[in-house]
């Protein structure tokens, strides 16, 4: 009897039904120079206006006119894609400039770009024990999807240490064989509660026991920093950091990620990692756009400190209504709701009912039982979207006689 | 003693030196509607003019005033980057046209967007073994690196067929349990030697044993068949195909890369891949770009034709020039070196004295004793381009005392 593959399928997309967590991609067109205003298109084919609530281009930076204008002046001067990997006619001036930008926004010497901060992530991670045969890799167990992949990919040891817990890392440091070579993995922000990483401690932990220190800084890039160095910027640390992760898709608002490190990690890194080498590079004109992006970040701390103003705003508000919220001092404004079902149900009634787009976050982006809402204010939201919001969140749920703050954080 | 991480990166830097296959990226700016034109810019500081003979932009569709066109109003319309993964405010009405648009030049269901190739393959092929549990997946030796990436990932269970040998491959597959789920995976157009992969023997077994086929079109999409739909839409197969990859960066001139399928495997593989579901979405102007690629490429032919006949001339020139030259009738023209040194330094020549840009191609890109000259013949090649590199081949090859044929395959 031949093999039911449409079996198969059915069965997977099932379970994701019967959990309540299977995903529906909501068709969203922002307008440029209108953010946060967008039209969504329906299935039905009709459309409705609403405001975005969740999106990652934490700054609007995706509008920006210093940003679009060196795309379009780089799409006018080479072309669209790049034509090639690094190696074979795919380097160009815009990449190397943006390595250089990068590189000083973090005081390394180097840079390296890739095409996302997921392969960033995945590629060096998986890539380190080949440079350090027998590296044991130390990682926060809430760390990110790629850095977990990375961490897993080439059957390395691996320690996973509890979150954000320093006492279980140097557990597992001082088990170890104190010659063995070590890398300790994990995040300045952590995107889905918003909490920080104790980077000084784990600092301090490296220095003892001779590890490494990869930081993934997706979520603070552009944002923290009297620069838009991320948080070891703002806490003067990054100099205690082996290698920097960031994105150029979120606060930079256009697309691609990095490393920054020393010349000789990034040349070595860029030498034996698959998922840099066998790949078309970046486009120029995402290239440009994005070194547009973090020249513009470091000069100009406006945007950054209207972002956090709008957080507080959002997050006091909230906290007056007595919601559900998780507050760890970051830009991230978490409701938890605690159940798949319930979670689609609010932000389906939100979009159709007060065109307000927040999505679902749920398993496995978050751990079962801590479904969520999760909010990105910008500082291209105004006083008028935020009423909306606050307005609209109070009455649902009243409506639906959920409770409030009692699954708060 | 600490662990000496200098130490580690300088050997594993040094091993490239020592085996002469340390890469120096060369800094390449093409000059849009002047392809293959472009300046290098040398490390001194100074500029050049070359003409780049190793792109992978194919059919030169990177400087398309439709494919710019595109790219330049949606930048206008929504902005730079697309602000968030698919699921959490990413999908926009430009993903949804270029999977449509996918999806209809392969003839299937529905089509899913990567942020590359590279991820495409490895995200998929890493996550079919949790949708069909107890897969076996029957490799061709010579698959890209993307491809065993992805089958190594989850450590599911995998057999590795001498490079297209179907009767090795009936061997494994006779050697398995019958009842035990299977899937062939394998490429269209193997870019480094340029032969074809057998897909119809490929397909007949895959009949015959109950596997499921995965097919990477990515160096032949835009390319072959009436429409651009690859080697397997020009020899009518493509129905017997589960899973066609391609990418958008290559003959597209864009970036970014796909599957196609049908609409239950874009579903089950959307809904549990972390390649596909943790990462940034493509911008829309990259989506509107390469949606304008395709669409154009569909529709008009004649790039397309010109493109075989490019490689035709070329191939001919060389041949009667004694060179050694790989030709399996595709679009791709190798010359084999089969000394990473030797390779280099004609490269090297070809740059300095010549203008002419061809990057070496070397282990592990290729089997170590394959060393080559990789030359992509375009439409935007002229004769007298053609001219100058024929000519710049044969005084090398002469003054260098190299062999000639005598490597040929």
């Amino acid at each position: 009897m031949p093999v039911d593959y449409q079996a198969g399928l059915d069965a997977a997309i099932g379970r994701l039904h019967s959990e309540g967590r299977y995903r529906t991609f909501i068709d969203i067109s922002r307008h440029k120079g209108q953010f946060p205003h967008a039209t969504w298109h329906k299935p039905d084919g009709t459309e409705a206006p609403v405001t975005v609530w969740c999106g990652n281009d934490y700054l609007g930076m995706g509008q920006h006119p210093a940003v679009l204008g060196a795309m379009h002046e780089a799409l006018d001067a080479v072309g669209a894609g790049s034509g090639g990997t690094r190696n074979i006619s795919g380097t160009t001036v815009y990449h190397k400039r943006l390595e250089t930008e990068l590189a000083d926004l973090h005081g390394k010497e180097a840079a390296l770009l890739f095409t996302s901060a997921y392969i960033a992530n995945d590629a060096t991670l998986s890539t380190l024990p080949k440079l350090f045969p027998g590296l044991i890799i130390y990682s926060d167990a809430l760390n990110h999807a790629s850095m977990i992949e990375g961490v897993r990919r080439n059957g390395g040891a691996k320690r996973i240490f509890r979150h954000n817990d320093v006492a279980h890392l140097r557990e597992l440091l001082e088990a170890d064989d104190a010659d063995a070579p070590k890398l300790i993995a994990f995040e300045s922000v952590y995107s889905m509660d918003g909490d920080f990483g104790p980077i000084a401690e784990i600092c301090d932990l490296a220095e003892e026991f001779g590890a490494l220190t990869y930081i993934d800084e997706v979520h603070a890039v552009g944002m923290y920093g009297p620069r838009g160095g991320g948080v070891t910027e703002r806490d003067g640390l990054a100099h205690r950091i082996d290698i920097i992760n960031g994105t150029l898709g979120k606060a930079y608002g256009v697309m691609g990620g990095y490393i920054a490190a020393s010349a000789r990690m990034c040349d070595a890194v860029r030498s034996y990692a698959p998922g840099f080498i066998f790949t078309t590079s970046l486009p120029p004109t995402i290239a440009a756009g994005a070194a547009a992006s973090v020249a513009h970040l470091k000069a100009d701390s406006v945007l950054r400190e209207r972002h956090q103003t709008q957080a507080r705003i959002l997050k006091t508000r909230l906290r007056g209504l007595g919601l559900p919220l998780i507050d760890h001092g970051s830009h991230i404004v978490p409701l938890i709701v605690g159940d798949p079902v319930h979670t689609k149900l609010l932000s389906d009634m939100l979009l159709a009912d007060h065109g307000i787009y927040v999505q679902p976050i749920n398993f496995p982006t978050v751990p079962r039982g801590t479904e969520r809402l999760r909010f990105t204010p910008s500082p291209v939201h105004g006083p008028r979207e935020m009423d909306a919001l606050v307005q609209a969140l109070d009455a649902l749920w009243s409506h639906c006689a959920l409770n409030r703050a009692e699954l708060a954080g």
